[in-house]
């Protein structure tokens, strides 16, 4: 994991560019470069080695994946969103650039992820506008986009746990999803791998957020390297909130043991890193 | 070309969301719908036509060309860039939905173009990635992303022709040409027939600015359906103040000519339509 990692940070670095008008490179390479845990990559990367893909389409799916990703938290973080001044322990992009800067880079590094996946050579073309698909139904308004605008008009509001759960489904799921899905795109799979391969990474992407929201209230802002208690500040719904610590502490536990019977279920034999990656999940401390 | 537009505004009428969640989509279609003269909607059905290419993709093409359009003017428009309240003869969408709502549809717009790009069926893979690729590059920091940096940049500055040129060549004239050349993928070409349509677009997309720069000085607000004058009042470099208004003229014609005779060059007998948007790009007066 520790390889893959180092070859997609490389990767990200080799196909961000230095040299776009004044400013606009530096603020993107600001923005996607040296940080972030890279969970969207891995979990491309994983998915691909489960089902034997092609390794070079899967690496532009997930650098293309992480670059949708750092756009959203650069948009994010701006003052008419958020409002927050650091993220992956340094100041945001808007505070480090300006706003007009933030938001040209994100829509840019948007621009580019879908750049990264249609090269000239290298992956087939069928593959490229399978990625694609993927991708843009993940990042648009049916799923992270559409998540964010839920968010927006969430707060203050008493969200039961239905409408909590859509709102994180589209928000931060149905890209780890996706980012599952991409993965699987890069190899042949058979039609119940498939369907595993979704269950997989629709509870991974859900333990995800019920952890981001324990996180939220459990950890300091140094540990999390963004501002904690930031939900509750601003009157958030989140699953502590709803549910209380305790039993969303259960539920993640519950959500890791249903991506994990996922896995047994899929047919595939080379699932222990995506195994792994649901372990870490839940277990992490930021 | 009349049928075509209605053709088009019903296509991106489908293709828009109703129901994204809470005013996502509403803000997206009044971003959209009912406005703008759909020039590079145009410019990618006009030149299937001339090289004889498949409908279904062009019009496709035609709506997500628009979609990129659409979303970099809500974007443009928010008070930490341009900062204005008028286009297309209505409020801003961020003065009629909000800063937050305007950021999010802009972004939703840039993926739907991508999702409108790759279909389950109907447009051949290699296509779709053709497509994908060329809107891509068009839209991100080697287009029109970094001609905004540029231009950011550029307030209160004195440039010199060439950088001038530079700059409008990314912020518009490579999503014009791309157009064309999102058009030409559609059918059959020859390499003579894609140089030339390449010179057209370039020719093309650059009278296009110039005649904006010519009618920001010499129109009213109620006529442009945007704030006249704007760009004088930001101290904004344009072909008018550098070159002055007599010769900005000239030199719209002299485009004109150049983007007329690409056609003849070309070897394409069905052009009389392209050659028909070139006059009107170069004689609108809004």
């Amino acid at each position: 994991m520790q390889r893959s990692l180092v070859a997609c940070e490389a990767a990200l670095d080799g196909f961000v560019p230095i040299d776009a008008p004044v400013g606009l490179g530096v603020a993107m390479r600001y923005a996607v470069l040296d940080g972030g845990k890279r969970l969207r990559p891995l979990l491309v990367l994983a998915t691909c080695e489960a089902v034997d893909g092609d390794p070079e389409a899967a690496m532009r799916a997930a650098c293309a994946v992480e670059l949708i990703h750092a756009y959203s938290l650069v948009h994010d973080d701006m003052p008419c969103m958020d409002d927050d001044v650091l993220r992956r322990g340094k100041p945001t992009v808007h505070v480090q650039f300006g706003e007009a800067q933030a938001m040209l880079a994100g829509d840019a590094m948007q621009a580019l992820a879908f750049e990264v996946l249609t090269p000239d050579s290298g992956v087939v073309p069928e593959l490229q506008a399978r990625l694609c698909a993927l991708l843009a139904r993940a990042a648009g308004h049916a799923g992270m986009a559409g998540g964010q605008a839920i968010d927006l008009a969430s707060i203050g509001l008493l969200l039961d746990e239905a409408t909590l759960q859509d709102m994180h489904r589209r928000k931060t799921g149905v890209l780890l999803q996706a980012s599952v899905m991409m993965g699987a795109a890069c190899g042949p799979t058979s039609a119940t791998a498939t369907a595993a391969l979704a269950e997989y990474g629709a509870a991974l992407g859900l333990a995800f957020q019920v952890v981001d929201d324990i996180l939220d209230v459990t950890q300091d802002s140094e540990v999390l390297g963004k501002t904690a208690g930031k939900d509750q500040d601003a009157n958030k719904p989140t699953y502590v909130s709803v549910l209380g610590l305790a039993p969303a502490r259960e539920l993640a536990q519950q959500l890791r043991c249903q991506a994990q019977q996922a896995l047994r279920d899929s047919g595939l034999n080379n699932t222990a890193w995506l195994s792994l990656l649901a372990d870490m999940v839940v277990e992490r401390d930021n």
